[in-house]
């Protein structure tokens, strides 16, 4: 490793609206408590393509601090430790050690960290590949890099040799599916979601996609991807949805559900969709007293009319909206992967790897509709 | 009783919008299983107004078989029995035994029949004082009546001797308030509702009182009421709201809520205004994390602008629609009744009484603001 | 179907301990609402191998009405139709539909019939192949028979032509599983069953084995399946077990679970041996706030010494009786055959099929340890 | 301040079986991110009873290590800081502020402190009153003490001034109740504890009491108080039971809860004895289906004979090991005070007050049956 101190690293900036440059920063020097990982892979996320066509704008209205290197969903290996530093579950780490990282680090003082709420309840959170600027050392604050500085006390998880690496760029979006436990958590005798249940995904690129999976693996009867793609219902069904639905109207859809279902409609819809009208659309899909799980819309675009009697009321719906995922899912999106490594073609939704030199090419890619997952592979 | 056969019955009809009339029937024969019903009291609700007003558009969009005999919170005594008939826990009823009688009655052979769901995701159910029309006979199929023929099937619950007999008007607007029971079953380490949270009822006529009552039973640290009546806001804190808020603007309100909440917004808002705007409201006063339960917008009055990012996923917003209540909650309200006797002063939340030839002016003061529950006396 | 009113009907009777019969009974007149069954396959649950060896004391201490006909897993088309019968959610039937017919019929009258209480709650409860004795006409009370009596209000599930109709024996078995939903239900941030949790299953004979599909089916990270029998742990290990423990003695089996666990031990047992001691050793397996589901130990075979303090509170055990499974669990146990008749070789479980005159040697052969289910089928 | 630099505090300290001592400690410099705390009062709990007769175990079996000075509810005063120090929810400290303090501290580092679980899943946590040593400096580690050194990263909980100061010796035993909001949680349908439940507490101790109060503020319908002692039943009533039963024979006990259930038995049975054969009792109390809080066999007294087909399987009984309380019940706990301080007579269960100097007497009077809850006044 010390040959490295006088290197520089490698990393994708955004530097604005649809500005991507490639730039280079100093090795740092390792704080105490802290970690560099060495990063394997790092994949384009929704809000990353948000941030590229200008939504800038975070949580509470603060705007994000360009230039960043964005990249959050990182697996790597850890390249080197300041002294002794712990794993999550408090194990120390060792250097080659493969390591996922939770992109949030909550303040810890505040009444939320205080009281156990998910991290995203933090107002003080920082957030790798988000909103700590690369403006001020040691710089390599996201995924799209060769390395990442791990501040003290960020949430390492310990990563198993026996699953390909690239498979890490699926942990975090996979908490972000522990919305699909807590509707389990909320099921009783005659509320969703019970075994059995049919589950409808609107939208299934890549955030939809692990969706589809873990509504099959908590034992949903009938999964059912919506989508404007084929190419990507065409991987949903190897993801375990049960039947498919191309696009159209708002109608047929309505209409296809309903027929799959006896007339009844969807026990969980899941809106991927990002748009605003995937929630009214989700709504006029439940059942009575089904489950709407608000999942995609993470930029401000706007309100949609909504009918309190009709869509909520007189439904009985269920309706919640997914802010944040929890630190207390990684380790349980791991073992996920471990548990269907066979049975679940993941790498089939890895569908382009691009070196940190082809930035541009890796966004065009991901903004169009013929991609699923694409990762940055620096390693 | 044999003196009653030849004499007739007094009801209270709806005939059409803003059309109430006091109606002779005959003294109806009693087939097995049907089970007659001398009122004892019968309230005026919300949904009465509203078909009175002419809303008289049922779920599915039916219409409601004018003329009707209006009146579904109803307590009363055994008059007459068609036979064994069991009481809603399988114990046989008597001549003379005080009963409140569920106003639902459930087909019994629907999907939704067959699996324990709710009485209102029932197609085909009958609604007492609501969807059975007095053209047809027995009649009596209100509870603006002398007497109520209660269709074999019904479900009849017994009241105790210990309470009021006018207490028993509270029982079907109670059961409702099982969507606070509901709140607790979501509740875990960060979910409302938990013990120690703040509880905002939005509008605290008839049915936001219990809410209020509901949220103290249920063990809430604060209980606040808002509403544009000082008199009802006088009554809430009576039945255990530890703050009101006299209306003014949805500014004032959320200003208000979160100096009483430390700056965090409520735990749980429930919206009993009865407007489509009361939703959104109710959505800007919860905390990030926050639970809404609708129960108040029984009509559709249209749309509201709903912001999917805002509303919903960025504040992590969990929202229920109630569409009704159920069954199992009838005797619990009972025993709440029960327990609370000393300590709730239910009768204060009785306003009025009056006779059945006093329709439109008991109508017109349930009508207005200086009223809470309003009551029939028939016997 | 003329044709059979004057045949008779084979069945095999229970008529003491270790004294099965065929006997012919009469082909029954249908009454109105009643069903006649063709049996496809009805199998050999450990129920009946308790009263085969003398066990004949039911719930509430009644003796089993001996003869009976046995056989209360059982799958067949229907033969006859007393007028119009509705199933189980609420669409006709016709002749030659494939049913699965609950053994339960609740009285519908009792306290707990009329508040949704699952049907093991009443105590009038009638049983298929279990306590309706064979000795009074229609006789055919059982599914170890050419024709099972199907009573008017009997719960009947119609059963998919696109799955194997044998596959129909593990519908009631499945729906005991429902403890684990349950056990999903009460799942939160720390409390199992969540996620890529390790579920130990405690014993895989025939009912142990469709919880080791279960857990699976419901997103454990590991299934530990543990048995005396290797043949019944390769049975296992093919439903999804990723696991397994082959006997031995307590501590060797609790040391190898540490190990699988990171030392922290199982997050939920599932107890299906069906002997006392089951239930302390699967408290030992357990991890602190760990969860035991007691399934297995159907009669009363006497105390075991438990430790309150060390193996109730200090461990914060959470420990579930399931006294029985739930109607409402019967179409989603067939949707879990639909959704895993693919990934799941369930034939493999049925390891023996018998016709009803074979009817010592089907026993023999359940009792043994290299059977897993085994079935009459008597078409 | 200034002038107790010099100064010495008295602090009671536990030697040995039986052998309390007062002893004198040199008043503590404070490191940064310690706080000093002047004790109000701090009570004497089960654990002290238990560690006084020589139970001095912990869990996982280590000794206590002796001499320690006892008391962990304790509610005081800051009257030192260590810089800015911040109280559980994030709010800086002041001098003078009224504090409650959490006796435990969690290690932070392990598997459970690092996976949110509650405090009593950590291996390596300190107690204050417990398991930290009054040999070394700075010596002051428990409640029985003029003064309370608090380490850094000890959770303090702001106590408001409209409380009487001494209630809150009642916070750390009302957050044992947290386990009751869990009952509630996992309520559903039929799943206690609902609405109207009855809730049995078993043993009305100090323990006892505090549940009695807390099963009534979450909206029970009876809850019945079961005691030898008829003071302690006595001070149950003004706590909320419904219904008080003297001790006798364990059949006497369970005929008097079939009566008051209409034979059906109690949805909820607390067992605070304090004894194993609670357990079994609490057991035989429930209705089936029902529910056992197993709260109140801190130490190891051995076993009881169970029945796991009567007791646990049959019965359908859930089972629930308390094994300690929850952060985030002190708020909650506090705001229940708030919420009731006029409805309940906290005061009348502080029975006595003692000095420092009357420690012997002190525990013999906790120790007797006409004592409830026994506090040191050491201000």
């Amino acid at each position: 490793m010390g040959s490295n101190k006088n290197s520089s690293v490698k990393a994708v900036t955004l530097q604005g609206t649809r500005a991507l440059a490639l730039q280079e920063f100093p090795y740092p020097d390792i704080e105490a408590g802290a970690v560099l990982l060495r990063i394997g892979f790092s994949g384009i996320c929704g809000t990353d393509k948000h941030a590229f066509k200008g939504r800038t704008e975070q949580k509470g209205g603060q705007a994000i601090p360009l230039p960043i290197i964005p990249g959050h969903e990182t697996v790597g290996t850890v390249a080197e430790l300041g002294g002794e530093v712990l794993d999550h579950n408090g194990v120390p780490l060792n250097v080659g050690d493969r390591v996922v990282i939770a992109p949030n680090l909550p303040c810890g003082r505040c009444y939320a960290c205080r009281n156990n709420l998910p991290y995203y309840y933090c107002r003080e959170k920082r957030d790798y590949g988000n909103n700590i600027g690369a403006g001020d050392p040691p710089h390599l604050f996201g995924g799209w890099s060769e390395y990442l500085y791990a501040l003290p006390g960020s949430h390492l998880f310990r990563y198993p040799e026996t699953l390909p690496l690239e498979y890490g760029t699926f942990v975090e979006p996979l908490t972000v599916t522990a919305c699909l436990d807590k509707a389990r958590q909320w099921s009783s005798e005659w509320e969703p979601f019970r075994t059995g249940d049919t589950v409808v995904i609107l939208g299934v690129g890549p955030i939809g996609i692990v969706h589809v999976a873990k509504a099959r693996i908590l034992g949903a009867g009938r999964v059912v991807a919506v989508d404007l793609s084929a190419f990507r219902l065409s991987v949903a069904a190897k993801f375990g949805a049960s039947d498919t639905i191309l696009g159209g109207s708002v109608g047929d859809v309505q209409q296809q559900v309903e027929q799959l279902t006896g007339g009844r409609g969807a026990d969980v819809v899941v809106d991927c969709t990002g748009v605003p009208e995937g929630l009214i659309q989700s709504l006029e899909l439940i059942r009575e007293g089904g489950m709407v799980l608000e999942v995609g819309i993470f930029s401000d675009d706007g309100t949609v009319p909504l009918n309190p009697h009709r869509h909520i009321l007189e439904k009985s719906a269920r309706l919640i909206g997914v802010g944040g995922d929890e630190l207390s899912a990684y380790d349980s999106s791991i073992r996920i992967l471990e548990a269907t490594k066979d049975t679940i073609p993941w790498h089939e939704a890895i569908t382009h790897k691009f070196a940190l030199e082809e930035a541009d090419q890796a966004m065009e890619t991901a903004l169009g509709p013929e991609s699923m997952k694409v990762v940055f592979a620096p390693a």
